[in-house]
């Protein structure tokens, strides 16, 4: 790999992100053990940072983190990349405006996954974030390209930036990891507040003309302009 | 705006208060990501002092907190106000005894608003905080004022200082910030108890003369004599 | 109150003993606010150590603790006591084996309790512990001595050293403190996994010789022998 | 005991390595008070390294851990060894190829445990992990080799590292002591996950060539290649 300066300064800035933004998973009680995982794109080259295979989550370092191309093939590194790297490489080559990728097992959301049923849009955080419902997407084998086709035919078809993956977990996207790791932690939080409501009757739907407005709003004013 | 140097002071204590209070919200797990806000009304003056937008929780200096006045117009900080601020001013405007707001999306909370169903009051807590049920408000879209009326209306007809907004979440006041997050800590706290206490069975109802008299007692017994 | 100086040294330890205590409620999950206490019997007087009313937990220091009488009059100390001190004073005065007793309302105790159910013996756990179920006491309003009455008529006719007072929470008792506040952590522990279990089917039932057998043992062989 | 200065450094090793282990029980929430341990054999050995009974977790230091031959006999050590030892020692005397073994009380498995219901494998976690179902043992008082035949023979029929023994709690086995405590952490998480995903329904099931598949390629593939 014959890398400028310019892009060995974006890896190092992107292997730090990465490497605290897994710090988030346990704090919001997505993961235990090693399982979840954290990518970023590295904007303008085809390749991504991830964390290595079967780490835990207190010897994650900037260091630790290892990148590779999107095929998944290690490029630079001294780990194994996760086992999950096929997947994030198939959105990224996909999906050309995803900047991030999280994937991890969150108990109600993969409680869902395991029903195969999709989270529907009844409370208006889900309509702020996802737009509507969030999906399921195919069982797929681990090993070669079925869960990232899943995933990717998936989200094409849905505002949500979440899919449930069928009998195995959540996968999420955004412009960046930090927006990827947001959407994983309110995807976690409707998915158990959703199925709580439901436990005791039924949630009362939102008319789709509402959902639209709310989508709409949050995506264009909440939060603070960007820094100019 | 003009101010003395009194105001001045009270405002800095406040948003020291306010500042504070946030991070009971996390704590008690009322809260994820940058969802849910505290402000307090500036005593004496149409002003109060708010959470900025989409500002995470570490990031909550005292600093960071803005101050609007009673229509939700920023009149002192460099960031926005929280997008929920609207909400706030209005109920500041409309109930002239409340000192604090807290808005939560707290789980169990929500899920018994998604299904816009109020909390019965079976559980002596609920007599002593709430008073009765903690009643169900309507749906309402951000961006006007119907958050705000919403809230006003339901509360009014309640001696509970929670209401349950449909599809939404929590608001809660207090006669200042502190007693605002007290009564979204216990709402959350109740809530969660009469959900699991209603998956295997009916919780026994608490006779009304019963709840009348633990509510008039807590109201005016329970705590320490203020300082004199 | 006259008190020789071994009375007073006993007390600084109770004081000490019981603020520490009082950290394992909220580390254990069974309190939020300012809600639950412990208290502890001074051995020889008629006198208890217990929390201050309406005292957060991070202000509770072994000087913020009172001692009371076993009416539940102030002895010492600078603070209002708790408001259930009247139901502690009553089990002591009623029950001469007892040094320890715990109030909370943690979530899933208070659940059966709320629907006036007790917690079957379907764990070893249960039968170790609590020699068989844990048993509900009568509604009770707070302010004479009803609650402590509930309390010790419930626990006379049980080996379980914690009973659920209806729509209430949670009483234990133990030989000090620190058993109370085993019992209590046990309770709730044991009320979550049986609510569970019971969600999606019947526990199987322990025979009652099991349940005698597991209780005879754990009170007598479990743990390390005492210091001699 | 004459041991030679090589097993002297070994236990020394494991002493530390099975405190440090403890911690990892509280932090993934799979035991309450004193409840839960984790043992290791030496290897080459009949010895095996345990928790003491009765001992609070912040109270495990290398130093308390003790050392019993494979009838839970106490060989070194100051305190009385764990009331399950007998449970662990028949499961290495019996199960040549078992280096640890981790004893828990955790919610979910034990609610599972309660109904004398296994855990289908319904995530591909499960399949990964376990293998297949994740079996039931029979009911077993405590005091002789009930506990210890009850695992070892449900053990032997299955592909999973966890047993749920029936009315009681599980116990996990692996290589080592911490890949014991990665099936108990895994266990609690898939029996969670599982419940919660039936609560509302039922959890399409796997293929078992997909399980095959799955756990074969995890059993080899996953995690870093071990040092050189």
């Amino acid at each position: 790999m014959t890398v400028t300066t310019d892009v060995r300064d974006t890896i190092a800035a992107l292997r730090r992100q990465v490497a605290d933004l897994h710090a988030e998973l346990p704090r919001n009680q997505l993961v235990v053990w090693t399982a979840g995982n954290v990518s970023a794109r590295v904007p303008g080259r085809d390749l991504l940072v991830i964390k290595p295979s079967g780490v835990s989550y207190e010897k994650i370092t900037p260091d630790a983190m290892v990148v590779t191309d999107l095929d998944g093939v290690l490029v630079d590194g001294e780990l194994s990349p996760s086992s999950d790297t096929a997947a994030h490489a198939y959105v990224y080559k996909h999906m050309p405006r995803v900047g991030g990728v999280v994937h991890t097992h969150s108990t109600y959301a993969t409680a869902w996954a395991a029903r195969g049923e999709a989270i529907p849009c009844v409370l208006t955080m889900i309509a702020d974030e996802f737009g509507g419902e969030i999906p399921v997407g195919p069982f797929a084998l681990i090993g070669d390209d079925s869960i990232g086709r899943g995933i990717v035919e998936t989200l094409r078809e849905h505002r949500s930036p979440a899919v449930l993956m069928r009998n195995h977990g959540v996968f999420t996207v955004g412009r960046d990891a930090k927006s990827a790791v947001k959407a994983a932690v309110m995807c976690e939080d409707v998915a158990r507040t959703v199925h709580i409501s439901r436990q005791l009757g039924a949630p009362v739907p939102i008319e789709q003309h509402h959902i639209d407005s709310l989508y709409d709003r949050y995506q264009n004013v909440y939060g603070q302009e960007p820094a100019k």
